[in-house]
């Protein structure tokens, strides 16, 4: 199968054209680059072994040629491209936001414009497998979920579609590496500003809130509202999701344990950890897995979940691969680890 | 005034030596070392320029020239020592959890072992200045609180105080540096298993936790429980605290930036940070200063405080030296930054 | 093929478990490991997603299960163990420093004691690919090269055989991650004393001198010495190894660069970057690729030669996989990158 | 005394803020900033504890109230206003590389432009304490010299001066941490193009050879020329210079120990190690202390010679506040550590 990757230069990315050049069903035909057309790909990351070159986005040409798109534009660029690309019949990967939210509503209060395109939302299926695995089989267009959004909702799911925890009572700290933030340049990634420290940041609301909100409320068949604090950690890859909630009433450590294996019972790519342990970043790095740890703690009534992705893999181009092979009939985990 | 250090050459035993040789009321007498006794201690941290000479532990020795002492020993290897050096009417900052607790079964349940020296727990006081100045003033021992604690404690004092936030809602999701687990060997602080990752740990139940819930408590004059999950993070030196909390009832951010203002107004080492601003660990490094933003969520009803110091610093040796400074009347902030 | 990795559980077992699991050529038969015996491997490395288990070392099971054998010890513990199963007539590589010299003298003087195993000596061939294919597709016995010689006899290599340079002038500065130190503890690889810092160590004299020092005798056709100071950098994987010589006679660095791109030319795994690039330890991060770089200095008439590689991948693990490539007859490029 | 220091909110300027805050003989009147004008510079910096707000630059205002100014602005950009500085008389410190070199053509070979203030060049004396203590109390302008000619200087001058070393054997391998590179934002210092990388740079040629060229050259009465490599290290502060020579005769690591220490032997920042201990970087964190280790490798007839300073402490910030305590008589380390 032939695929385009658009905005193969950005680190999500170039982790797709890394992916991709593995995959034995899949071929790469052309990958865009607005800063860096005419560039070979391993010219701006030398750890690609291939001669792919760089091309300027046109559209005609991708239809002509591919049956697959990867789209990882930033937000807002990419509503309008998915959109012509999706009216050419092509199934389509986006990896922004532009597509993941039911409502344009929410999209315009977080994300500060009108949405363009508001009559794919209703075509586009939110591209976690361990939820929609279903749907997604079945859409020519998938939004790849956010990276936090990913190992939240993974993390929650089993508790809120089974009404065990209290409302309003979920609270997500989350710590990410620092490709989380992108390639462009900025103080708040300037080496010397990261490296020894911690910080947390978009305290009073990031925008990956209202898609995990989204979500969670869906499984919940009810409203959900969370407290969501992202901080940004001295390492390049891995999100930790460290996740508290009240309990609705006395549960054990061990039935919760059962409940996410049960939950989880079929999917290749999530494990819940032994009682007592808890993941680390470094376990998934480079990985589709996510890996999760529960207990509760029965002196304050909480639990507490703790979950581990890569933010770059699962938390978004071996996510993007994950839902490719469901779309395009593949064994799921081709090409995966 | 001579003041001896017993333990010098953990990584808190060092920075005591290093802040107190530019002290200009002190002059350091003796420090020991177990493993270490008789090496000059520039030898084992080439960045302190002194001539200090380690010494096997002499109680009598330390009695006879020292008027002040620092207690620096692992749980429980201190209580004999503070016992004899209190015998003989010295001051002393202890720097281990022996004398934090006023109930020693607390002491006893969460450290593994009774209290072999029960009657002085009633004499110690706690040594955060910001709550606790004038007892300090008037004591020969002070408990130098924990690291986790003291930035959880700063972080919650003015809500708890004013019974503002809900029963048995607040959580601590903290992170810290690795010297926080001192300078002994484990696969847990081994380079290649701390870089590039991050990771809970003791999420069952860390030790600070009843240090924090007795210094809530007193403040609430009720019983306080929390939530606590501590963090290492690939840094040498910083804690950063996340303190989450239900408001009892609809608060706005700037009635509290008001509250703990007016709460730390005379305090020279807490910093209330503008409204939208929140700290980050690099800013307090090797100061003993300790910085705090807040916000309220609105659309969930938490307050979310955000506190930083550095767990070598104010999380230890620094606010060692400042409760030095109050017990023997010199100038509060006198070698501090 | 049925294989067996003995000594399974260090970082660079690990790694030959990881990149052996995805070989199509391969079967694993047997890991072992002392001090995990009974112990699944990825309890130990939960990055590895594999049931195999660790067992108790038994040359027996190995000899009558697996045909061929990593052997991933520490120094003086690989040769007996290696002697037995070339006896047994398996096919064996050997990651340790015990079969790398042909001189049981020099090996003695470095390693601190007598070789065990002498007649073996002459049996085994120093595994590096680019220099000795012939010979390994023909030997049972591979001794895998230490990290820092791999990379400085392939950045050394073409200048040497070609008799560029002037006697004694080379010197290599060599940058090394801190899995190079491997599992074990000690204060050198402790976080906090790693962390935001660089430091030289075994200045006086590193074990992989005489091994470099064998290789480049070999490729001159005459005694090479050499200065070699290794370097402990914060970061997990990597070597970088900056080269410099005094050239013979005037040459300029486009005449190097074309030498080694001849020298290296048919090499799958050996790049020669374009005129004015260097390379980055980032760059070959888990793969099996050594970079270099080259520029005479027209002023000094020294020439610097700078490679890159992964220390526990071309610098270990993979290269072993490269060698049983090429001692099996597979392809020699299966299984890595 | 009353100073002012122009360009204090890159990271060389804000360490002088730092220190200068401490220094007992000084009140810092004037810190200027083009970017932050107006702001306090704590703001910028929250380690920062002063009031302090920065100023548009006025050579007028600064002329009037100060007595000393440090200058602390880019290359180029500092020649016109030390030239009018040091016309009203003023004692200057410049930062820059604009008054380091005797010889206006080697600036304009390396530094791209045509000197504008030649006729300064004679007066500026090269800020290196330890090579000029009695010039510097004389002049009115010194000129601080770079991070990396003081790491190498100090470590090569007692064997330059003394014509132990054969011609043209000098070879610099010199790593420094991330805060060399300034606060200007650039892909190469993007937090995860440099986390878990090591790199060379301008191999080709860095600015500051002819620097170090000069320096050595005077010291040796005749023309030295040098191979320098600078390294790009995942660490904020520091630079490990490793610096190899052939000796030109057999001399032992003894004796070389002895000329060291002697031609430092009065030197308040200057520390020779033991024989066979060597200096890491972490030594001399925001110390203004240069820590030197040397051994001769008697198999190739190669001094060994590794020098670690803070490249914003000694190789900076502190070495001028150092000049300055010499060009105002006041106590030469008073005000640092």
């Amino acid at each position: 199968m032939k695929v385009s990757i658009i905005g193969a230069t950005g680190y999500t990315g170039a982790q797709l054209v890394k992916i991709l050049l593995k995959h034995p069903q899949v071929e790469i035909e052309t990958i865009t680059s607005q800063t860096f057309a005419n560039k070979k790909i391993s010219e701006i990351y030398p750890w690609l072994t291939t001669d792919l070159v760089c091309q300027k986005l046109s559209i005609e040409q991708i239809t002509l040629s591919s049956s697959f798109v990867f789209v990882a534009l930033p937000h807002q660029t990419s509503t309008k491209i998915v959109g012509e690309l999706y009216s050419s019949g092509k199934k389509i990967i986006d990896l922004s936001a532009d597509f993941r939210f039911t409502d344009p509503l929410i999209y315009e209060e977080w994300y500060g414009a009108p949405h363009q395109k508001k009559e794919l939302l209703k075509k586009a299926i939110y591209g976690l497998p361990e939820l929609y695995r279903e749907k997604i089989s079945r859409t020519h267009l998938v939004a790849n979920p956010g990276c936090y959004p990913t190992s939240s909702i993974l993390a929650l799911a089993p508790l809120v579609s089974n009404d065990l925890i209290k409302e309003n009572s979920i609270i997500i700290d989350a710590k990410s590496g620092v490709t989380g933030a992108g390639r462009a340049l900025s103080l708040a990634t300037h080496f010397p500003e990261v490296n020894e420290n911690v910080r947390a940041y978009q305290v009073k609301g990031h925008r990956h809130t209202p898609e995990i909100e989204e979500q969670l409320s869906k499984l919940a068949k009810k409203k959900i509202i969370i407290t969501f604090v992202p901080h940004l950690v001295p390492m390049n890859r891995g999100i930790l999701s460290t996740c508290y909630a009240a309990l609705k009433q006395k549960t054990d450590t061990n039935d919760l344990l059962k409940l996410y294996q049960d939950f989880y019972k079929e999917e290749p790519f999530v494990e819940i950890l032994h009682r007592g342990t808890f993941p680390q970043t470094k376990e998934v790095a480079n990985s589709n897995r996510c890996r999760i740890g529960i207990t509760v703690n029965e002196r304050t009534g909480k639990v507490i979940i703790i979950s581990a992705i890569d933010n770059l893999s699962k938390g978004a181009a071996t996510q993007a691969v994950q839902n490719m092979n469901i779309m395009c009939g593949f064994e799921e985990t081709m090409g995966l680890v």
